[in-house]
């Protein structure tokens, strides 16, 4: 049975484990990636736009289009925080790639977003990796979006566990909270993996030692890349190994039985001390009072993980190419 | 051997499952119950100190002492939620009982707190059962008081869990958040059982009518006032039965070695759609930038209880009186 490829989006700041999420979705045929967007987070915008680029190009796939997002939060008042001490200052473990010969596209990533939604209605699905304000800015943009995007999965929130900025917010959705509330709450089919459940999935140093003795031109690439993020998860978690953030909600798009979900209404705490947690009500009780879940829609939130298949899928990809 | 009871102070605003609690202190030879101080909660401040004398007469006890405490929050800003479609209009079920003979002290709850550990440096145990004002004021009123009180044991908090007022927030902590977040930091020997713990002590319909046939005046007493507080949980929880919150916060001064425990620094969002959140930081991750959890005194969270002995240990005693 042919099953068509699905027609994804990326939305990514690269950033170490979105070069791995990105060379995971191009060699894997259940996915068609039909445009890379970029935005802020592991690194700013126009280095992230490079970095897009740049890997397009190691992967030999220039006729994908890069359209570069927002360089700034949805309220426009926020400082960044960019997370250059887990990537490197370059976004790819202070590697120094020649900048790429490609350019983005002319569109702003809301734009191309919200064009490919109206054009395959129901059939896009956006994978997004960093924080959600492109996102947020076509549900702003096209009263449409909603109903047409497919689904949106979302690399973000730290759900009934501690955060990874602090102790309350996830980096993704503490990058543009804001955003991150307009999303989860938008009625689109929403998936978020939260790093509750991407924590789960590890990618040991023997794991890297494998990569290492591969042939494959992609193993050899990430090699290259994994240093400074490898050094940054040993100091900041003692694990043998990193954390497969984005690779693992790639896969939400690829193979969503990898995963068990639950049901239930997330909303992102846009001020004070936890300014961008994320709380997701499971319904268990009936509250007497209208609270700020009340009447909202639902997403889904990922659960459980079959961590040791997720790993395996990510190297068997990327040792044989 | 013979152990000398430990001096407890109860600050309560009874409420249904604040009776239970205060009937089985007195039950219990282990504490010696110096005082109850009264808190706006389940009820408003003035009927919390009524119901507190009125359960001392009840107990033939008004040898203690009660002292009235705040009428306010700590910011003296806010509204006041009072939970009387919990605990019914009386705070004790309906049950519309005479006034009470007895009066409170003149003291204000906070001045006794601060008398008592002053008098007894290191030996009072406070378990608040209600918002934390009383405590906040107490330890803003008296620097040494920190250094000088026992322990206090906290009922508050939803520690991963959605909260009972909305799904962020656990009602005693969203009573008074600000007040809550400076008795978590205050630096304080503190316990604190949120309702992650307390929704595992479940007192059943059939544990109800096993008091209903029991002879104790306490038992008798209680069912009186107990119809409400189970048709309550009926309807929010779906539950065959009522949780112990009280009596399960009560019983850590009692017998510690009930629950299991863990350390963290515990603060509360005191504002936006997530005001009164508590959120511990586990410090299972090294952030590299300072955070509002960092330099904060850690405190105990109680994570397991032994379900069956609290339920039985609470039934017992309360039977047998």
């Amino acid at each position: 049975m042919a099953t068509e490829p699905k027609k994804i989006i990326i939305d990514t700041d690269p950033g170490v484990d979105d070069a791995m999420a990105i060379l995971l979705a191009l060699r894997s045929p259940e996915v068609e990636v039909i445009g890379l967007t970029t935005i802020y987070g592991n690194v700013y915008t126009t280095l992230a736009t490079r970095n897009a680029l740049h890997l397009l190009e190691i992967a030999g796939r220039t006729d994908i289009p890069v359209a570069e997002g927002s360089h700034v939060t949805i309220t426009q008042g926020t400082k960044l925080r960019i997370a250059d001490f887990v990537h490197g200052a370059d976004g790819l473990g202070n590697q120094n790639f020649h900048p790429p010969k490609g350019k983005p596209i002319k569109q702003s990533a809301a734009d191309f977003i919200v064009e490919q939604a109206n054009l395959y209605p129901g059939k896009i699905t956006v994978v997004a990796l960093g924080p959600l304000t492109n996102i947020a800015l076509a549900i702003q943009q096209d009263p449409a979006f909603v109903k047409n995007i497919g689904q949106i999965v979302i690399l973000g929130g730290a759900f009934a566990v501690n955060g990874n900025v602090n102790p309350a917010a996830e980096a993704n959705i503490f990058g543009d909270p804001d955003a991150a509330d307009i999303v989860f709450t938008c009625g689109a089919d929403v998936v978020a993996v939260g790093i509750n459940v991407t924590h789960q999935v590890v990618m040991t140093d023997a794991d890297r030692d494998k990569l290492v003795c591969s042939n494959g031109k992609y193993a050899q690439y990430l090699c290259k890349i994994l240093e400074v993020y490898f050094s940054y998860h040993h100091d900041a978690y003692s694990t043998k190994g990193v954390y497969l953030h984005d690779p693992t909600a790639l896969l939400v798009a690829v193979n969503p039985s990898l995963f068990t979900y639950m049901e239930g209404v997330i909303r992102v705490q846009t001020s004070g001390i936890t300014r961008g947690l994320t709380l997701l009500y499971n319904k268990q009780k009936r509250f007497a009072e209208i609270t700020e879940w009340s009447d909202k829609p639902s997403v889904k939130v990922a659960v459980t993980v079959d961590a040791p298949a997720v790993v395996k899928l990510f190297m068997d990809r990327l040792m044989d190419s």
